[in-house]
């Protein structure tokens, strides 16, 4: 990804309120997005089988809280509450969560492996085209919380006993994407200023068309990638 | 409290597998604690009225969880899994917390607050009867999560706003005092290693009765100072 950032903070670009607007925009998404990973791993924890699943579950919870305060702490720099910057997503995510609660402990870990790193591949390609601060940021909050191998581990070795489980979890992967990708379209739709980030606006350039489906491209290709890294189809 | 440690570590008491027994069941009952602490804030967090104060209750469940991984990483130490310590009480966690699920956002912090600090009370008397590297441990994990502040300010400001709230509010809290005993008995009934850490054995003191009446007469006394804190009767 290369980047096209033009200045190294929000604080240098008040001349333009739009991409200010837009980088709480951002920043608010994203925000809101650990602290509702963190309520859905932690609630997910409860379908675990043993203490220990249901510990690392809460481990991963608790990463995604750590990522929450960093966003959070940002900003506070930046003069802007929490609710101000992250209740307008809260809608979106909350129909996401709602219409993918998982209900075996198998669909709670592919939603925790691939709903998270789809998030972050898509916040990831969005970093390219920020200001040095915000992708730094978005970059470290952005770090495995430890979801990828405890997830595919146990998902394999559940297909392993069972081989019949992996068309329903194949099913439920598609599922999530589709539910993701629909509040993603709702969000873009509702939110210029987030959305002048990525195409970019008068006087700061974007992303044309062929670049967003670019962005789609690798999107989809990783996601592939990692349902079959779980043994299952795309 | 008088410490009455004879032993500085569990390892140095290896002679008496009834006293390593016990710790392992403190261990296992703390360690579920934190855990459930955890599950049960970040639930609660669901009920609150703005995503700020939704994120302070997720940072204590996340505090809950640090004290459980120090927990989990003693049990560790002393070669025991979290399964085989914590299982034995999976069974009254559940029940406390099935039987005192809050309805409401208020229930919720009275529960984080009064909940939470009892049991730390509860330990705290019992950490005096252990040997040095256990009772540190204890003392440590059992540190404010932060829940005190936080619950008494609004829980004051919403008893302000609305007396009326304020006799429903000292139901729950007795409520809650009723079912956390009524588990308390049932684990001091079935786990007769940990009893005799309290009570003592064979060769190693415990408390005698006026001493078990004065721990209790301390516990109730501390949990109606905290009612009258957050401006109810106990």
């Amino acid at each position: 990804m290369e980047s096209r950032a033009i200045v190294t903070s929000v604080e240098n670009h008040v001349e333009d309120p739009e991409y200010r607007a837009g980088i709480i925009d951002l920043l608010g998404a994203l925000g809101l997005g650990e602290l509702s990973a963190f309520q859905r791993l932690a609630a997910d924890a409860e379908l675990a089988p043993t203490l220990a699943d249901q510990a690392a579950l809460a481990g991963m919870a608790a990463a995604e809280y750590r990522h929450f305060e960093r966003i959070r702490d940002r900003l506070a720099e930046l003069g802007v509450s929490v609710d101000e910057a992250m209740g307008p997503f809260r809608e979106p995510y909350a129909v996401f969560h709602a219409k993918t609660a998982p209900s075996t402990w198998l669909e709670g870990l592919v939603k925790a492996y691939v709903g998270d790193q789809i998030g972050t591949d898509f916040y990831r390609e969005i970093a390219s085209a920020v200001d040095e601060d915000t992708r730094a940021l978005v970059l470290e909050v952005m770090a495995d919380a430890g979801h990828a191998d405890f997830a595919v581990d146990r998902v394999r070795a559940a297909i392993e006993e069972d081989p019949s489980v992996a068309g329903r979890l194949a099913l439920w992967g598609r599922r999530l994407v589709g539910e993701a990708l629909a509040q993603a379209q709702r969000v873009a739709a509702d939110r210029d200023a987030l959305t002048s980030i990525i195409v970019g606006s008068a006087g700061r350039p974007g992303m044309d068309l062929a670049e967003l489906g670019r962005v789609f491209a690798r999107l989809t290709e990783n996601h592939a990638k990692r349902m079959a890294k779980l043994g299952l189809a795309s």
